[in-house]
């Protein structure tokens, strides 16, 4: 897979998904404008879109129709940009620096900042429920949705990160946490993508547990760059998880072995795509995390 | 109407309501259980449940069946307690107590409220969609529900109410505040009522203006009480209000002229209800605030 195609992928679904952002986040009263500015502010903060990308990915591989596979794509951006908000208030991570920029909180006020997590993530739910086109879709749509970003996922995830502050070290309780807080959203991006296609059993299965594999490898290399990257590489203050005495891959097993362990998941899940990508776009987005190990 | 009838009423929608939630609450891991304890502190807090009564009291009377109206009912009580957990944090209200025991962020530290708060958010849309037995309905209930809780509506309203603090009361703001932050979810209440009963347009609309007036007044009499209970009697601190510059009807045209307006609104509501009401239910709930101006 050649790295232009991998980037002419990324664009284009980015592009695609921005467009649709913009256009549907929930029109906001002239009153209140600061809320949609804080809301548009964190969600257009540049991130890599990677969670729609493997959406639109995984549902144009399955022969998903843009009309049904694009709203979904928008709500989970935007159930990912509310918990980086909210991770991001001083009562949570205490981070003043995020994609390069001042956090939410920071540039609005931690109340507004509370509020515009709240306000993406009930929009989320909105923008599936108006703008999908096969309405017949979006219970198993939203039901996918909320419980990838409940307490038994990206919220539970978040609970355990507060719960294991301090403690030693332990690569169980790590994978636990990569599992619910990054893992949940990153499976339910290709589930959605998945269902909103219309795919039968088997496929939704190979599709789950593609997910799972690419998940925990992004969240490795994300550990693993927080450890060695700068911050202006990072686009947020560097080495802050090592700061926080956080749970992560490299302070549990070190880094080779983070490493080690990212590369093997990422080959077990591109052996599940057989069949599933003809275009080949899910093993470049594989690809892409794998070149970003190195 | 008796006060009989409308205490059993209240009584009997409160207890199917509380039965339903501890039984449909989604499950949550045993490692991340004080989240599920935070969500149970602050929904099980004795609460009336005036909203999911409204909503089963409204569609009851349209002939609605139970299966569902009652996942709508639970999830617009979530949204509720969601928003007064937020409400209640340190960057927003500040407010040490609610319904007489400590708040959400007292018991459990903020991190972890601002986390109850987004997981009960959250379950409400998954209740929905997991719970309601026709699931045709689940795409315009959440529909209604998302938009009545999102910026043009309790979040709006929240938002105004953060801008307004400190500044002249004005009882055109005062009026759009309330319009946002308490009239859109009851307004909602007795519309999802409605929708989940497959009501009629003439049957929304009415339902939809008997909300308006009915919420409107709910919130008249809910800041008259902040002013002239003690704490005891209110469950939460007494004179927040006043002592944080709200805006609030009493303080915009007095405490008397509130009264009147409020009393006007629900005589109005009341006129709306011909044929919408058999059993007299509603004209009990609107008695029910009524009877608290006093």
């Amino acid at each position: 897979m050649s790295g232009d195609h991998l980037k002419r992928l990324l664009e284009r679904h980015k592009a695609t998904v921005e467009a649709a952002m913009a256009r549907i986040l929930p029109p906001c009263p002239d009153s209140v404008s600061v809320i949609d500015e804080a809301m548009r502010y964190s969600l257009f903060a540049g991130g890599k879109r990677l969670r729609p990308g493997l959406l639109l990915a995984v549902g144009e591989a399955l022969g998903g129709e843009l009309d049904n596979l694009l709203p979904a794509a928008c709500a989970i951006e935007m159930i990912h940009s509310y918990s980086l908000i909210h991770d991001d208030l001083p009562c949570m991570d205490d981070d003043d620096l995020r994609r390069g920029i001042p956090t939410c909180h920071v540039k609005f006020g931690e109340g507004m900042a509370t509020l515009a997590g709240d306000a993406l993530s009930n929009a989320a739910f909105q923008v599936i429920a108006q703008e999908t086109r096969d309405q017949d879709l979006v219970a198993p749509l939203v039901l996918e949705l909320s419980t990838a970003a409940g307490t038994g996922g990206m919220i539970g995830g978040q609970v355990l990160d507060i719960l294991s502050e301090g403690a030693a070290p332990d690569i169980e309780v790590v994978r636990e946490i990569h599992r619910m807080k990054t893992g949940a959203l990153f499976v339910a991006s290709m589930r959605l993508g998945a269902i909103a296609a219309r795919a039968d059993a088997d496929q939704l299965a190979r599709i789950t547990d593609f997910g799972r594999k690419i998940g925990l490898a992004f969240q490795i290399m994300d550990d693993i760059l927080d450890l060695v990257a700068d911050a202006e590489t990072l686009g947020k203050t560097a080495g802050k998880d090592a700061e926080q005495g956080k749970m992560t891959y490299p302070a549990a097993i070190g880094i080779e072995a983070s490493r080690r362990e990212a590369r093997g998941l990422i080959e077990e899940a591109r052996l599940l795509l057989d069949g599933l990508d003809p275009q080949g776009d899910l093993d470049a987005l594989a690809g892409f995390i794998y070149a970003r190990l190195n």
